[in-house]
């Protein structure tokens, strides 16, 4: 551990919620800047984070079928320019490749902003009956995005991703696609990270570049601003016109494919940090928690609490509990204050009463009371313990999402109450795209989706007043 | 399946051992062509391959205390320039960014083509005191070299790979980690891929970029020819003078630390393919075949062949097998073909007269003989047989391996013996680069490695007969 880690130097929330992330981020060693402006290292710790969201992700695409493949990181440009809302959107933010070596290129080529491009290269080259559909494809690697702000987790120039590419023979198969994906990330936040979400469908303004229709899941924030934290795309069969990739079906006639893809990043961590922290650092649930209990020994110099404590260790990992036994020469307070900081949802202290007495201590991180346990029940109790301090995660975020979602009439009474209250708005839309800019433009609110959930708060518009009965979720986003 | 699959088509790898290998590559749907030359498609079976053959390697690095990161992809060129020999040996291949959007780059930046240059700035940033080492970080990621000649899984102008970083507090733990991780490779090839391997020294003129000692695993392919399959690197300080990463040990005086990197790639495929397989296509050990047992039934349309075959899949499944059940309509010769192409390790064929007697027939790919075995005794036969292949397969490696190593004198017999047997030759070397050049000039055989198991094959060198008593590995290699 380096010396010189100060937990107590974290700024409160409440003072300085930005300062306060970005002090989280740092000092639970999740992230290091890099030399260059947006891309960052992603440490250890964060890391094994990630690789857990991975796992969970990953088992749930190959259970639906999934296959993953890796596509190249370089994008000549005549490929990104073959669908023309796609190099639209993304061309002005790529970075370009103009050398190999000492040789100029003859064509520029562009580091992937999302591989669209390349798998329907790949897909048209590969796809020629019925019998080859569907192609239900996944690639984890990272991407790159030239952005002018940056935040570390939120918004880099180049950070983690899966992006999914699947190509059907009707559109009916790819739309159940696109939706069972968006359930699959809705399962993942609220069961695994503890996040709820709001599902629906993004507007024209706010969709993917070349999607005929976009899906999102939407979280709320611990400052109650909004996190996209997954997307969800049915394309028609667009991207296949332009790419040509096509199919003979079973009664001998050439169709297009339709195709999907969806996406979940590294963002999903900012959004756990901004969910679940406090002022003593990061709170992690313990489904996705490097270390999931650790164990700090007290009065470690007396005879047997080492050892005693290296057994609760071994009976914790046997149990499949991810535990780590802190036996450095720090102080039990330094531990306390360094394992709070990182997260960990379950501390397990012990020292040489304990012992005698055949009990430990449980005390959770956030989400619970402090207990004292028989060691003959230690595995039980842990068990019992985590899953009580995910549902309370769970349950604390759903009530702040809850309490945080307003109604509102008119454009005025909706900034008003984020101005004033914080949140997101539910509001009647007339779906032109001029109502949802003047919102942007006057008050900075954004739509976040068009909820499944609908309700009818009015009968008009928020904007125009024109008769509307769509109900869309308003807010201001990461 | 698609329909113009031809398994025929694989040309015998006794006409052209090159063109063999990239019909098997292609017609095994482990890789496709991407528009950009030296850039591919690894499929989804060429991955699974690659996602077992990481995990084995993640188990071991994790189970030897390292931990997992994610580095920026693009590295600054003044950043790449700290480290003299480190960058003249990557300056001249590596992809330049020289535009971000629309705005050029003050700094051009080049995308990694290895990362020693960004965990140094790391650690210089993040290692202070005694107390925060050894930091031992691995990452999986592509590195890009733009290289001239390109071939599938053997040299990619992006490749897949691993790659270690450590920092010590001394010489002799940088030593250690440097021969660990040696063998962990050596134990990945010989006891996951069953590629026997040598393992030893690279000679001055082949070792890495900035290293001050490379080792090596070199394994023998079926053409006879070598292939450096995982590298070790031990750097002395050399690193941590160029970044400036020091320490302050326990007398409080302030050290420069010592570093080692290792590396793995995809290649490793390239090597599996070209060490197993054989005319009828890929021959995969079971430890890492994507499907490990396929089930054929024959006359499927009979009652109760098909369930029987789905409830055969379960108990494999439950046992832990990688098993799979083609019920296509395709008929059993085509599916049988299929999977040899496949290189599936072991066939499992049942029909209505091995239902009615209770039993099935088991045939290997390659390395066994087809039996018949009771159901009742399935998940233990299917067991044994997997085991006995992957043992099989490495004995008939290691016998070809061992076949093919001969001693040589003298340069000119070197020369012979390489082109009118193939395979390595063992000869003595004076540690005179410019006779290691002569060999290279006149003969194209390289260095592979001064082999940890030396013998005395003379007491001269080959090329200059001066005296020597330095036995090195020499070869073609890949």
């Amino acid at each position: 551990m380096a010396k010189d880690k100060q937990v107590e130097q974290i700024t409160d929330m409440e003072v300085d919620f930005a300062q306060w992330y970005t002090d989280v981020v740092k000092k639970a060693e999740l992230i290091d800047y890099s030399g260059v402006k947006g891309f960052y290292v992603v440490r250890p710790y964060g890391y094994a984070l990630w690789e857990n969201i991975q796992r969970a992700m990953d088992d749930k695409f190959k259970a639906t079928g999934h296959e993953n493949v890796s596509m190249p990181v370089l994008i000549p440009e005549s490929l990104l320019q073959k669908e023309k809302d796609h190099v639209d959107g993304f061309a002005p933010e790529v970075a370009w490749v103009t050398y190999g070596g000492s040789e100029e290129l003859t064509e520029r080529l562009c580091i992937r902003p999302t591989s669209e491009t390349l798998f329907c290269d790949h897909y048209s080259r590969i796809v020629r009956s019925w019998r080859d559909l569907p192609k239900l494809y996944n690639q984890w690697c990272s991407v790159l995005r030239w952005e002018k702000a940056t935040r570390p987790f939120l918004r880099h120039r180049e950070f983690l991703w899966q992006e999914g590419h699947t190509v059907h023979a009707t559109e009916e198969e790819a739309r159940a696609e696109t939706l069972q994906m968006l359930d699959v990330y809705a399962d993942i936040a609220e069961n695994w990270l503890a996040m709820p979400v709001i599902k629906g469908q993004k507007t024209e303004k706010e969709k993917f570049a070349g999607a005929m229709d976009t899906y999102s899941i939407e979280c709320m924030m611990h400052d109650t601003k909004a996190l996209q934290a997954g997307t969800s795309h049915y394309f028609g069969d667009g991207f296949a016109k332009a790419f040509d990739i096509t199919f003979t079906d079973k009664d001998n006639k050439i169709q297009h494919c339709h195709q999907t893809s969806w996406g979940a990043s590294t963002r999903l961590i900012g959004g756990l940090i901004m969910t679940h922290g406090d002022n003593s650092g990061l709170v992690l649930p313990p489904k996705v928690a490097p270390i999931q209990v650790v164990i700090i020994p007290i009065a470690m110099h007396k005879e047997g609490v080492l050892e005693r404590a290296a057994l609760l260790l071994e009976r914790l990992k046997q149990a499949g509990v991810r535990a780590k036994l802190d036996s450095s020469d720090q102080s039990p307070g330094w531990k306390f204050a360094e394992y709070e900081m990182k997260g960990v949802p379950l501390r397990l202290e012990m020292g040489p009463r304990d012992i005698e007495a055949n009990q430990c201590i449980l005390a959770p991180r956030a989400g619970g009371e402090k207990q004292t346990v028989s060691l003959d029940e230690l595995e039980t109790a842990v068990e019992t313990a985590l899953a009580s301090i995910q549902q309370g995660l769970y349950d604390k975020a759903k009530a702040h999402l809850d309490a945080h979602i307003f109604p509102a009439q008119t454009a005025a009474e909706a900034a008003s109450i984020i101005e004033n209250k914080g949140g997101f708005v539910k509001a009647m839309w007339c779906g032109d795209v001029a109502c949802e800019e003047k919102l942007k433009t006057d008050h900075a609110i954004t739509s976040r989706n068009i909820p499944f959930e609908q309700e009818r708060i009015e009968e008009t518009c928020l904007v125009c007043g024109k008769p509307s009965d769509t109900m869309v979720i308003w807010g201001i986003a990461y």
